[in-house]
């Protein structure tokens, strides 16, 4: 099943989408388990069951253009971000050196310095801002910032909590995936990191953390699933990729956060960058009126325009 | 007002504290406004009134030792930790490179190393586990852990939300204060580390974020109130400190994370380790069955106990 959130006459309301793209409103049924994704997500396997009666017998339609399309979780219980991407950690470290260079900062190696030894000894994380998630959408770039950027991620959903999973059952607690833009200011990001912390203001500003359009249950994608990525902006494909070149599986990825810790229904895992897939790797950032497209195959496509009244020109690294 | 949350017989409920130190439920009213501390906080001056009130005329009082006291917000809307205090960050980040040498990284410098220059410019912090915490008692240290420590911590409450806070206008956005016990686990922490996404698994594990006893409120306290703060280890003081010696004031730190980001009420923010506020800067970590009581001036005493039988000896660095 494809889920959605959007915005009825009396509120943010669940739906699914039907083989022809048309909305079935879930929420309207009344029943508690289908209030909301974060509801439905909780109640489990009946939940599900109840949400694929209501598509399959429901003869009521939304059309899809006719509402506004929400987060699918429009304010997740919590949220990280991983980095499960060799070529995003290789070239992201250099690439920032680079535009620290740009304001004063010492000359980046001619290269791409080496990945810490760590990276390859476990999943990397941070928590993003759950207050910050949005939809699709016009986004108003924060005023302290002057290099805008975008990551093109795949993002899970956790369904089953637990604490202690293995690697073997990890899968059993994925809900569903879906579209992760991961903006970021570059200019926040890297000062800040010079702090041994990491990100905060670079990824914490109102809207930063764009996801959807939908959440796609397992049951139509698997665990590991190999998807082809890309980003495009202005209509121009900036960022291709796939999720199968992860370093780090899913499965790796809820045993290390699940040690000693329990993980709740509804939390959102974001991967990471794919390799390329923003313009810091590229040498290229946004400028305001940028219309960026991240389309990740067999879950949809997710749309952000950058509104931005002080940064007028892209800004393009050597 | 004392605010705290305790364990009734039908679950939390919101209580103050009386001039005796008896419980007065709140809960027990009612009203919407006091249902929880979170509801108090988000209902504004109406609810503190309302509380004031019950105080002020309800006869009915819990005896402090007949139920189990909970964290004041037991899972708060949103969590970060800010890094305030010189002392800590100049002695900890050596200290963590003379731990990481007993376990085979290279030797640490003789003396500690300069703090990064970012850290003058603007307030540094990350985001917490919220449903990590945990109010006094004992705490599972996680199975992957050997290296246990405790961290000395002022917390302040935002009341009113907002964005683009001004620092004149920061202590208009506290709701109160309480006190935090940020238990890290040295090993994994330092390990993380050494990726760019700061502290992870070190401070995510079920009890981690340990806070209370009580949240005093802003009207008793002030706006940057210089506390006197100490933590002592089964009886005998480790660390002393006094809260006036943030380097960023409380306004600053409200100032800086309201930039183009709104805050919620209910959101609680660190100060980060008061100097000598942990046992890592005094080279003497935790081990099985300790004690743990932290103390401010003017919130009380929040004591915990490491239930870890894994690490029976004491670690003392050189």
């Amino acid at each position: 099943m494809k889920l959605l959130t959007f915005l009825g006459p009396a509120g943010p309301e669940a739906g699914a989408l039907d083989p022809g793209g048309l909305i079935v409103p879930l929420s309207r049924r009344g029943h508690p388990a289908l209030a909301s994704l974060q509801a439905l997500i909780e109640s489990g396997e009946e939940g599900l069951a109840l949400a694929r009666d209501v598509l399959a017998t429901e003869v009521g339609r939304v059309a899809p253009d006719s509402v506004t399309w929400l987060a699918p979780l429009p304010r997740p219980v919590q949220m990280r971000d991983f980095l499960v991407f060799e070529e995003h950690m290789r070239m992201a470290g250099w690439r920032g050196a680079q535009l620290r260079a740009t304001w004063g900062a010492p000359p980046a190696p001619p290269e791409p310095m080496p990945i810490p030894e760590i990276w390859y000894h476990q999943p990397i994380y941070y928590k993003c801002n759950r207050f910050a998630v949005a939809g699709g959408g016009p986004v108003a770039w924060p005023g302290a910032s002057q290099v805008i950027d975008y990551e093109l991620e795949l993002a899970v959903v956790i369904g089953r909590g637990g604490r202690d999973i293995i690697a073997a059952d990890a899968g059993q607690h994925i809900f569903g995936y879906t579209i992760f833009n991961d903006l970021t200011a570059r200019d926040l990001q890297f000062r800040e990191m010079q702090g041994p912390l990491g990100p905060a203001k670079g990824k914490d500003f109102d809207g930063a953390n764009v996801l959807g359009p939908v959440i796609v249950t397992r049951d139509e994608l698997g665990d590991e699933p190999d998807l082809a990525m890309r980003a495009l902006v202005n209509g121009e494909v900036w960022s291709e990729g796939r999720s199968g070149t992860m370093h780090w599986s899913w499965a790796h990825v809820i045993e290390h956060v699940s040690r000693g810790e329990t993980l709740h229904p509804g939390e959102v895992l974001g991967s990471g960058t794919v390799g390329t897939g923003c313009g810091l790797e590229l040498g290229r950032l946004l400028c305001d009126g940028d219309l960026v497209r991240l389309e990740i195959e067999g879950i949809g496509a997710l749309e952000t325009t950058i509104e931005a009244p002080h940064v007028p020109h892209r800004l393009v690294l050597a």
